[in-house]
């Protein structure tokens, strides 16, 4: 029973990647669709947690105070994080799964998952960010830098609310993979073939 | 044609992982036996070089001043840097081998190498010492803590002489590998059917 959790630079890659390395593993794949778990779960509508989930970015983007975001934002908060832990203990114990972001690693961690942090080179995130733009955005490459780093820093404080404050360090992961230069779709095959030697043997 | 570098913390099982990936890939392996190499390359004794690595491996160990270090031992240090990079570049251009430390990494950065950080937790790397002592040595896990932490060191510094000061650090490497639960000759197998896809992509 193979449990994958994979944590990632925004622009590396990293969910392509997974959800690729899901389907050639034979395993199901979760990454906003918990969300939608989650909503079903909670009772709540999806609308209320994508909503609260975008207060959250925006807090950790533009850096105001936490004092106010957490006194009128909390409940939002905590409702969120009890609800994702449930789902993904319960997504867990079916197994055979690779699961995108949302702290899984974290949630998971008295389980026997294989734990993945994906990243690359500020430029070839920068350069995969455009390649994903639709034709009315247009950002700079100065521009993309800056989200890239917030939209990370915004991960890196989604760790910190769940008690974990080494985001990204390779002491946390079993792998770290860098795809600067990979063809992500051959990177997949490869990954798949390690992890059905790696898997059970942990 | 496949170059493989392989740097690794002290304890972490880094060069047995390597000579096993070597095996599985059908490659050759190098680590020590680079040294033979170098020496014959430079017409200059084995001993002559060992001699000269392990006074790299004092000096970083008990940390004496580097005036006097680098003013007495400067040309040992200089000729085997610049043979071992010859070396280096030499093994390299033959192709399908793994490569352990020296910074090959490094020296073969335009070169289009895999390179692979291993590592460890820290028990599990006293551990593995353990393991591997013979039954004449006692040491304690707090020796064993001081020393895999002083030989880490002294691979860092050896990265510094290098010009690189960054040994360790995930965006140096392609792939790093998390060894404190994994069974190497599995994980070995694993790794290298990972190479036989992801080779000749990057």
């Amino acid at each position: 029973m193979g449990i994958i959790t994979v944590s990632r630079e925004f622009g590396s890659g990293g969910r392509e990647l997974a959800k690729k390395l899901a389907e050639k593993l034979g395993y199901k794949y979760f990454d906003k669709s918990i969300i939608t778990a989650v909503s079903e779960e909670g009772k709540l509508s999806e609308g209320y947690i994508e909503n609260a989930l975008n207060k959250i970015n925006d807090f950790t983007y533009t850096q105001r105070s936490s004092f106010n975001f957490y006194s009128t934002h909390q409940k939002y908060v905590t409702d969120i994080l009890i609800m994702e832990r449930k789902v993904i203990q319960e997504l867990a114990k079916k197994g055979n799964c690779v699961i995108v972001g949302r702290g899984a690693d974290v949630i998971l961690k008295e389980e026997k998952t294989i734990d993945l942090f994906v990243y690359a080179d500020m430029q070839a995130k920068i350069n995969r960010c455009k390649e994903n733009l639709s034709k009315e955005e247009v950002l700079t490459d100065k521009e993309l830098d800056k989200k890239i780093k917030a939209i990370d820093k915004a991960r890196q404080k989604f760790y910190l609310m769940l008690g974990q404050d080494n985001w990204g360090q390779k002491e946390n992961y079993d792998f770290c993979i860098n795809t600067t230069n990979a063809n992500l779709d051959k990177l997949a095959t490869g990954l798949a073939s390690l992890f059905k030697s790696y898997l059970g043997e942990k």
